[in-house]
C-alpha cells in the first residue's frame, strides 16, 4: 500500500506532491535503479501526475530519499502488488530485461498503461531478441508496443498502452540520423558513441568502481552491440520512405568515459549522393523545427550543454574531403536517454503538453 | 649554465643523477608545460643520459620540482642560451608550433641532434603545413627531418639529426592502422579518437577547467583536424607498398574526455577484400611479434592499461555484419603520445637499447 | 536595454519567462561567472521575479545560455547601464570585492535593493575589512548592510536595503555552529572545511586545470584565512545570548577536492560543559524545526545529497573518547553557498514565501 | 607451485625479472586486491627480492597483469600452499582483518618473515583489538610483532620476525604529529583525513560507485573510528619522552573524496606551551633532516606533489590567532599508506638500502 501522503520526515519538512486534481495516477516500478529513481524524481515534482509507489525488488521498507537523497522522494520503496495500489493510470516499468516483459503484462491485464525502459519490447521480432538477450519471455506483447522515440512516433505513442522506451544509444543515434535517413541519404553508417558511468547502472564491479572507471575509456562489446538491430530496426521505415531501398548494416561502437551522466553520439555517414553544409542545415533545421527537445547546433556540443535535461542537441557537418557527413548528437543518457524520455512518452500519452514537467 | 648536480634542496635529500660516465649530454627546451616536463623527468632518471639543461620560455629561475613537484626533476629552468651548457649532444625541443623550427635550427647549428615535439616538421610540404599553422617557419629543415613513430621508422631514425616526434593522435592511429595499409587492405577509414585533458596542454580555458571538463564528452574540430594530413601522408607508402594506388581521405574526430591522461583511436576501416579475424590475428601478430612497446590484445583495451607507459595496445576485429574492420589503439597521450615516444626515439638515435629507461 | 521578451533563439524555442504580473524586476550584475550565471538561472525560471537584465564586465554582445548552455537563460550579457534597464527593484551583484560595493552604491541611488555577493559587507568593521582585503571601497554603506545568512537574521534581511550574502565557507560553518553557540556551549573550535573546484571561481589556473585539480588534495591559505573574522563576528552574539562573554578565536581552514560541486565543513567544539547525544539531538532539532532548508540528519551527510539544492545538511555527535562534539554541515557552495541563498535573500525581502523558486 | 619464471605472454614480450643472483624469494598474499597487487608490482621491479609468487583467495589461475593491467606483473594468480613455493625468505600478507593473522602464524612457522598489511598485529591490547574488529585471532603473535612505521621503529624492525604495517591514516597522522610529541607539545590533538577512493579498496559498493562517489564529499565513522587508538598507542611513548605524563585522547575523523590515490592529514594541535614558526621549523627540520622519504616543506602540500611515490610531505604553521598548531601531512594512501611502506620496512629488514627499488 502506498504510503499516505508524507508530509514530515525524520529530515525536516517535505513538500505535499501538489498535482492537479483528478490527475493520473502513476507508478515506478523498479525504483531502486538509477533509471527508476530518476523517474519517480520527475514524477514526482511533475504538477500533472500523482506518483502513487514506488516499488523495488529490493531496498523494500526503506525510503528512496534516503537511498537517493538528491531526488527528495519521500516515499517508502514497496513490493510490487498491484492488488494494493488501488486505481493505476500509468506505470513506468524500470526493470532489467527478460524480468520487465511479465511486469508489463500484470500491469496492462488491470488497465494500467505502461512505458516500459527495458529491451523486451523494442525488437519487433522475437527471434532478433532471442538472438541478444535470451527467449523472449512475452513475444505476445510486442504487437501492441510502440517504440518510444518521441519524435519519430508521437502519433502512435498518443494512444499506445504499452510504449517501450528506446535504449539511452538508439536515442541519441537515431535523433542524430533521423533527417539523413528521411531523405535517403544513408548509404553507410558507423556510429561511435560514449557515455558515462550511469550509462552501466547501479551495478558494482571493476566498470564502475572509481579507482578503475576513473582516468580509463573503456571500450566495450566490439562488433557485437546489442543496440545495433533497435537503430537498424527504426532506420529502415525512414529510409524506406526517403526512396533507399537496401538495409543499411549500421556499424555501433560503445565506450564508457570517467564522468557520471552524459552521452555523445557519433555518426560518420557515407550518403548516397553529395551533400555540403547548406543542404544539411537546411535538412535538419526543416526536421527539428517544431521539436521541442530537440536542437539543431552550429558548434559541436559537448554533453555538459545538455547535462539533467532532456534536450538532444544536434550538429551536422559535411566532410569535403572525405566525402562523408558527420552528425554528433549529445544527450544526458539518464534524461532524455531513459527516464526522462519516459515521462516525455507519459505526457504524450495522457495529452498533457509534451514539456510539461521536463523543463 | 646547468646548476650543479643538486645533492640537496629545501625539500630533503634530492638523488644525484646517476648515469654511466661518457652518456650523451641532453638538454629539454621547453620545460615548463606537461610534455617537456615529463620528458625531463625520463631523462632525469635515465641511466643512460646525462639531462644537461631544462629550459623554459617563463618560470626562469624556478625549480622544475617546485612546478611538478611529482617529477622530482630537482633542476633549476634556464633561459635557453646554448652558448652557456657546454657540449650538447642531444635535445628534446617541447615548443608550440613556428617557434620550434628556429630552435631546432640553432640546436642543430651547434651540432646537437634533436626530436621536435612540434608539429612543424612532421609534414614533408610547407604548403601542407601552411594550410593548417601558418607560414612555415623553417622549410629548408625539413629535408633532414625523419618521421618518428619509432615503430614504422627506427632505421632512419638511427642516423637522423632531426626527428620530428609524431602527434599523440596520429601514434595512435598509425599503430593501429600500419597492418592493414601495408596489406594493401585501407579502402576507407574513419578514426573517431577521444583523450584526457592534458592533450589540452597547460593551457588554461573553459576546455580544461575542473568545473567546466568534468562531466563532460566534448568534440571539436570537426571535418577540419590537423592530424588528418600527417595521418594521410604517412599511410600512403605503406599502402602503397601493399598495393593500394589510391589516396585514401581519412576522416578524423577529436574528443576530449575528462581524464588526465589517456588515448584511444578507433579505427572503422572499410577493406578492399573480405577479411576475417583470424586473418586479422596473423597479421597483426606478424606486424607486431618483436615490438617491444606494441601489444596485440585479445579484449577491447581500456586506456587505463598503458596509463603511465610507452606501450601501445592495439586490438582488431571483424565486423561481418557491416563487413568493416574495427582497430582500437591505446596509449597514453603524454608518454608514448609524446614524451615517451621522445626517449624511445633518443636511445635509437645513440645505438641503445630501445626499452632503456621506458621500464 | 534588455532585449525583448527572446522567443526563439538560433538553439531552438525559448521558453518566455512566465512570471507573475506586476513581479519585481530585478537584474544580475556580474553573470559571466560561476554564481552570477546561476543566479541568472535561478531567477529566470522563478515564478515571482522578473529577469530584467544580465550583466557583465565580459562577454558583453554574448548570449549567456551560449556561455553557460545547461543553464538555458537565452538572455544577451549587456553592459550595465542603469539608466537603460528602467525601473528596478532589486539586484543580485556578483562582482570581485573591491568591484562590488561602488556597484551596490550606484544601485541603492536608483532605489533598488541589492543582494551583494562579495565580501564588501559582509564584515562591520572597516578595520578587518582592510586586513584581508584591501582598502574599504564604500564604509558608508556597511550601516545599511544586513548579514544574509537567511536562518540567522531573517528578520532584518524582510527590510534590507542590503543584504550582504555571506562567504559559503561561513554558511555551513555558522548552520552547523549556531545551535551550539546559541546555548554558550562553544569554548573552541577548530573548522576543517573542504570544497570542490567551483569554489575557485571561473579561475583559470594551476588549482582549477583538470589535470593538476584532479587527482590532489590541496590544503591552501593555513592559518591566514579570510573568512575566520566573517565566522567569528556572527558567532559572537549567538554566543552572548548563550551566556559566554570571551571572544572565540576559530581556527579555520579550507580545502579544494576534484569535484565540482560541494562543500562540507566539520566543527570540532570543545564544549564549556559536557554534552551527550541526546541533549545534541535535542538541540540541534529545536534551531532547525521550522527551517525549510536545514536538515538535521542521523549519518552523516555526503555533499551529493544536498548537490543543486539549497539545503544545508547539519548532523552533530558527541565524542566521549575526546570529550569533543563534532558538527558535519554540508551544501552545494554554488546554491546554498552563494546564489539560490542569495535568491531565498530575495524571496524574504519581497515578502515571498522563502522555499519559491527554490524546490 | 610457481610458475616458472615467464618469458613470453599472450601480450607480448614479457621482462623476466632482474634481481640480483641469491635474492631473498619473498610471495605476496593476497595479491587480488589494490594493496597486494601494488606491492606485488614493486618487489617484480625490485632490484634485489626475488617475486617467488602471488597468491590469492580468488582469481587464481588468473593472471595478474590481465587483473591490474598497468601494473604488469606476468605471473599467474596461486592459491596460497606454503609447501609447493619452496625456499620463502619474507612474505606480505594483503588479507583481510582477522584472516591475516593466521597466515601470519603459518609463514613464521616456515621460516618466513613477514610484512602484515591488516590490523591484526599492530595493537599490543587484544582487548582494544577486539573492542573494533570482533575477537582476536591469534593474540600470541602479538609479542613478536613490531609496528611498521619505519621512521619510528627502524631499528626494531631490521630484526623483526613480524612487522605490523601501519594503517594509511595512521601513517600520515604520526609522521605529522611525531617531532611534535616528542617535544612533549601535545596538550590535544584534532585529526581531520581525507583520502581517495581506492581507500576503500576492491570494494564495489555505494562508495566506490563512480556515480555516487563522484562529485561528493563523504565523511564517516563519525567518533569511533578504529584507527585512534593505533595513532594514541603509538604516540604516548613518544610524548612520555618528550615529558608529557598523561594520555592524549585523539579525535580523529575520516573522509572519502573522488580520486583514486591521496591522503592529506590536518592535524590541529593545542600545544603545551607557546610555539612559534621558527622554532616548528627547527624542530620538523631535525625531526626528518636525515629521513629520505620524508619532506618538511613550506608550502601546504597537496597530495599530488607524492602521487604515487613512498614519499610524505609535512608542513608546520602556528596559528597566533587561535594559538593552536596546524600540521599538514600528505601521502599516497596505497604507497607510503601501505604498499610501498611495506617494502620500505622489507628493505629495512634485509639489510638493503631503504630507498632501494623505491625511487
Amino acid at each position: 500500500m502506498a504510503e499516505p501522503a508524507p508530509t514530515r520526515s525524520a529530515l525536516g519538512a517535505v513538500a505535499v506532491q501538489s498535482f492537479a486534481p483528478g490527475s493520473p495516477r502513476v507508478i515506478v516500478a523498479g525504483a531502486t535503479g538509477f533509471a527508476g529513481a530518476l523517474a519517480a524524481h520527475l514524477l514526482w515534482r511533475h504538477p500533472r501526475f500523482e506518483l502513487a509507489a514506488v516499488t523495488g525488488r529490493s531496498e523494500v521498507g526503506r525510503r528512496l530519499d534516503d537511498l537517493y537523497p538528491r531526488y527528495r522522494v519521500p516515499m517508502t520503496i514497496e513490493q510490487l502488488d498491484l492488488e494494493a495500489f488501488g486505481r493505476l493510470d500509468a506505470a513506468i516499468v524500470a526493470y532489467p530485461h527478460a524480468a520487465a516483459a511479465p511486469t508489463v503484462a500484470d500491469l496492462r491485464e488491470r488497465g494500467a498503461r505502461v512505458v516500459d525502459l527495458s529491451a523486451d519490447l523494442r525488437l519487433s521480432s522475437p527471434a532478433t531478441y532471442e538472438q541478444w538477450y535470451g527467449k523472449h519471455p512475452r513475444p505476445d506483447l510486442l504487437a501492441e508496443a510502440v517504440y518510444g522515440l518521441t519524435e519519430l512516433h508521437r502519433d502512435r505513442i498518443a494512444g499506445a498502452g504499452i510504449v517501450a522506451n528506446p535504449g539511452c544509444y538508439p536515442t541519441a543515434s537515431l535523433l542524430g540520423l533521423a533527417p539523413l535517413a528521411r531523405a535517403g541519404l544513408i548509404a553507410d553508417v558507423v556510429i561511435d558513441a560514449k557515455q558515462g558511468i550511469s550509462g552501466a547502472g547501479r551495478a558494482f564491479d571493476d566498470t564502475t568502481h572509481l579507482s578503475m572507471a576513473g582516468e580509463n575509456i573503456l571500450p566495450y562489446k566490439v562488433a557485437e552491440h546489442r543496440h545495433t538491430p533497435e537503430i537498424e530496426e527504426q532506420l529502415a521505415p525512414l529510409r524506406a520512405a526517403g526512396g533507399a531501398i537496401d538495409q543499411v548494416a549500421v556499424l555501433f561502437q560503445a565506450h564508457l568515459v570517467p564522468l557520471d551522466q552524459g552521452e555523445l553520439a557519433d555518426c560518420y555517414v557515407t550518403t548516397t549522393r553529395a551533400v555540403d553544409d547548406a543542404e544539411l542545415g537546411e535538412l535538419f533545421a526543416a526536421a527539428y523545427a517544431n521539436e521541442p527537445f530537440v536542437e539543431v547546433v552550429s558548434a559541436p556540443p559537448g554533453t555538459r550543454e545538455v547535462l539533467q535535461t532532456n534536450f538532444c542537441r544536434v550538429f551536422a557537418k559535411a566532410d569535403p574531403h572525405s566525402g562523408k557527413v558527420v552528425v554528433l548528437s549529445a544527450i544526458d543518457n539518464l534524461w532524455k536517454g531513459t527516464s526522462s524520455q519516459a515521462v516525455q512518452n507519459l505526457n504524450v500519452m495522457f495529452g498533457l503538453a509534451e514539456t510539461e514537467g521536463l523543463t
